[in-house]
């Protein structure tokens, strides 16, 4: 065997095991036991200790000197193979253990610290993973800057600096944008209670509009919608709440779109490191896309109203209002609730403080005052309890430093890709008010999907859309929609 | 840190990642997908291999002589860890690898088989599965008897020998008292139709009464019913059939004396070789014993079947008519629906012929003749066609030889335990009367399954029962109950 099929044959193994641990995980969140915490802990350092120990494997080395691409994905394999391994071998492997039984035993705190309103009873855990994180960027880093190495783990090839000059560039339009339509007396949200059961139908049904195969996935319920696995096991999980069936319908169509990439991604990758979405920023390009740009369009929101009447009975609301209330501005706390416009406030937020706690400009025990200040700043009123405030998202608790500005960073590679479909699929809208998303989403599948991990996110986008990445695509059609929405 | 730390340590892990593999396959039965079948196999391959790679770990041997135990579960640690190390090394990487792979493939060979009721067409493949576990028991036999080495792997220290003298001596008795009873017209089956919502709340419910922890534990629904895993998360599963409400319940009493088992090993044992039931026939004992002599005794079908009435409505049948239902008699073919008198006659037909095949003393093209002659033999009546008689049991196909005894074996433990139970435990029958299964379990917990892997299975049976395992007690309990139901 050459060196080439060697690894490849190695790192398949690798790549069998990982999906191992990723259903573990899901596991965890949807069907474990609530007494089992503490020994899933022991099962997940376990396996992500052989995960480790593979990925810092010495032969890795010595087959990626010998080992020939046979073709252009081959050669990308190799890149892959050898960044991830020069990665691990920078983390030890007991700092590797010790975060994985740290951040599962940590999550449960969270949680808890979350039902109780108690940031004081996360903050010790908290301090205790970012010291864990902090020691592991540094490893990463290599001398260079620490959260960058953080951020290397959800957006490769991307600095915190080059986001920061995106962000601070968008940031005037939207705080303009948002200050506008709230100007407007806030819209009522939809009134009325959905039942549970009709929202996980119909949001099943959303899930085969937008083309999940539920013959290789599943939906279950979970505190936070997440998407999990590659391949040909790509689950999903969405959550129901009677008096916002939205919330229900549209995490589920987001979560679509991060299972569908990575159900789309061209078989013959499967298993290999190019058989995953090639980064955060471009997975969450097609959630966003799939929820925002389609699922909360005007027409698509046509198609909705109906299909919602046939589930829940006569709305109170008309065609014209249903949408705006899809689409409405709203002063709350909850990032996974938040607008289009709002939300890449909220983003912000997160990422100028987890660069803070990171670089140590800003310690765990001033984080929830650090929050409630810059969310008054920004938002214009306070936070009211730490669960609509600092304790509102997992992220943090299990680890996950560098992966928020990936989110508003999918939003403005979701409006580049967005102007390329129009021009790509003429009959787009009309579609869009049948709820037939097929061409839409073959023509995702075909420009961004099916690669997997071939090619940059940057250059994937670029090719995707004809010219580079940037925020002009996704501010245009916000203000666009926005302005419609709340005329001046 | 001493030898015996490292090498606890490192089993530790391979504990931990035996769990995750559990868990996978209790996933592959509960929740996969029906597309990820192919994916799924390397996954499972994966950590498969994984595991082999550490239980065949030369530095296993290395720890292990040098290892001091410090007290007497420290050297039973080392016992288990040593024998499974010596078994792991001792079976050649190409026979395993040969095995799993032509197992896998001889499983759908068996299951069309059944289907078209055609033995001829799994004949082949059975004698390849044959001759690989022939070779697998020589490996590990070492020179001894090839089917005691397979056996070993499901009830350590025990021999065919001593198990076809406990069954010879048991046969006569068993024959003679199903012949009494089948001298009687045969009893209906339980008519009507139950819910299967209904089914599924009151088997949860038996289940928190037998003393299934569900906080550490859950139940789902499978083809066919099991216990997985060990510690704080172990999970069970049942099925519904609408026409027989004793499937679901009984099936679930029977996997949650196994689950106990496993939950109530003590803590001190848990990721290591002592946390997980000592044997195969151990294990049955505890199922057995919750379904049989606890769970289908008279006073508890008088508390069940008022808690029939409660979630069905009113039977058709009354209490005493109820009773004999719960323990018919009826001219079956099949294992898994027999009662507890047939139970055994079934099981000594398989044990004889698979011991007869792995000494070659039984040709595979004469198995099926020599079933039908001894199932007639033994049964009265003959065998109608080969999904009921050779084709039943998916064991055969997967290379399983050396576990069917394991189930007669549990029966007999149970008999044994159920006398010293009823000693123990004057008040029982008054208990079981009102539901009230609390005490005879923390019996059970007690007397067995605390000490896990600690004691060798005949000396657990020994010290929990003041006196050596026999056939007597469980023969005396089946004529005492038996001759009561069909009196002569």
């Amino acid at each position: 065997m050459s060196a080439y099929a060697e690894l490849m044959a190695f790192q398949r193994q690798t790549e069998a095991l990982a999906q191992v641990a990723g259903r573990l995980g899901w596991d965890q969140e949807t069907m474990m036991p609530r007494g089992s915490a503490e020994q899933r802990a022991e099962e997940s350092g376990a396996i992500q200790a052989v995960l480790h120990a593979r990925r810092t494997d010495p032969r890795i080395g010595d087959w990626l000197e010998n080992a020939e691409a046979p073709n252009e994905a081959g050669a990308a394999q190799l890149r892959h193979i050898k960044r991830d391994h020069e990665r691990a071998t920078r983390v030890p492997g007991d700092l590797a253990e010790a975060l994985a039984r740290l951040t599962s035993r940590s999550q449960g705190i969270w949680a808890e610290a979350r039902a109780k309103d108690d940031f004081t009873s996360f903050a010790p855990v908290l301090d205790e993973v970012l010291t864990l994180k902090r020691q592991e960027g540094q490893a990463l880093a290599d001398g260079g800057d620490v959260y960058d190495a953080l951020l290397e783990d959800y957006e490769p090839e991307t600095t915190a600096a080059e986001i920061a000059a995106l962000f601070d560039a968008m940031r005037p339009g939207l705080v303009d944008l948002r200050a506008r339509c709230l100007a407007h007396p806030e819209r009522p949200a939809l009134g009325g209670a959905f039942g549970a059961a009709e929202q996980l139908k119909l949001s099943r049904e959303l899930a085969e509009v937008f083309g999940y195969d539920l013959s290789r996935g599943r939906i279950d319920q979970a505190v936070h919608p997440f998407s999990s696995g590659s391949g040909d096991d790509v689950r999903i999980t969405t959550r129901v709440s009677e008096a916002d069936p939205f919330n229900c319908l549209y995490s589920t169509i987001h979560e679509v779109g991060h299972a569908c990439y990575e159900q789309n991604i061209g078989p013959q990758y499967a298993l290999t490191p190019l058989g995953r979405g090639v980064s955060m920023g471009v997975h969450e390009s097609q959630s966003r896309i799939y929820e925002n740009q389609l699922g909360r369009s005007r027409p698509f929101c046509h198609w909705l109203y109906g299909r919602m009447r046939d589930a829940f009975g006569p709305m109170n609301v008309g065609e014209d209002e249903f949408y705006a209330c899809v689409n409405r501005l709203h002063r709350g706390y909850i990032r996974t609730e938040a607008d289009e416009v709002q939300y890449n406030l909220h983003i912000m937020l997160r990422f100028d403080l987890e660069r803070a706690l990171i670089a140590g400009d800003v310690q765990v025990s001033d984080l929830e005052a650090a929050w409630n200040d810059r969310f008054e700043a920004d938002f214009g009123y306070k936070v009211d309890r730490p669960s609509n405030g600092v304790l509102q998202d997992v992220h943090w608790s299990v680890g996950l430093f560098g992966y928020f500005p990936t989110y508003a960073l999918g939003n403005v590679y979701a409006g580049c890709l967005h102007e390329a479909l129009q021009a790509a699929v003429p009959e787009l809208e009309a579609q869009l008010g049948q709820g037939d998303l097929r061409e839409a989403t073959t023509w995702l599948k075909a420009s961004v999907q099916q690669f997997g991990g071939l090619y940059a996110p940057r250059d994937l986008i670029t090719q995707a859309c004809g010219k580079a990445p940037g925020a002009a695509p996704l501010m245009g059609y916000l203000d666009a929609k926005f302005g419609a929405l709340y005329p001046e």
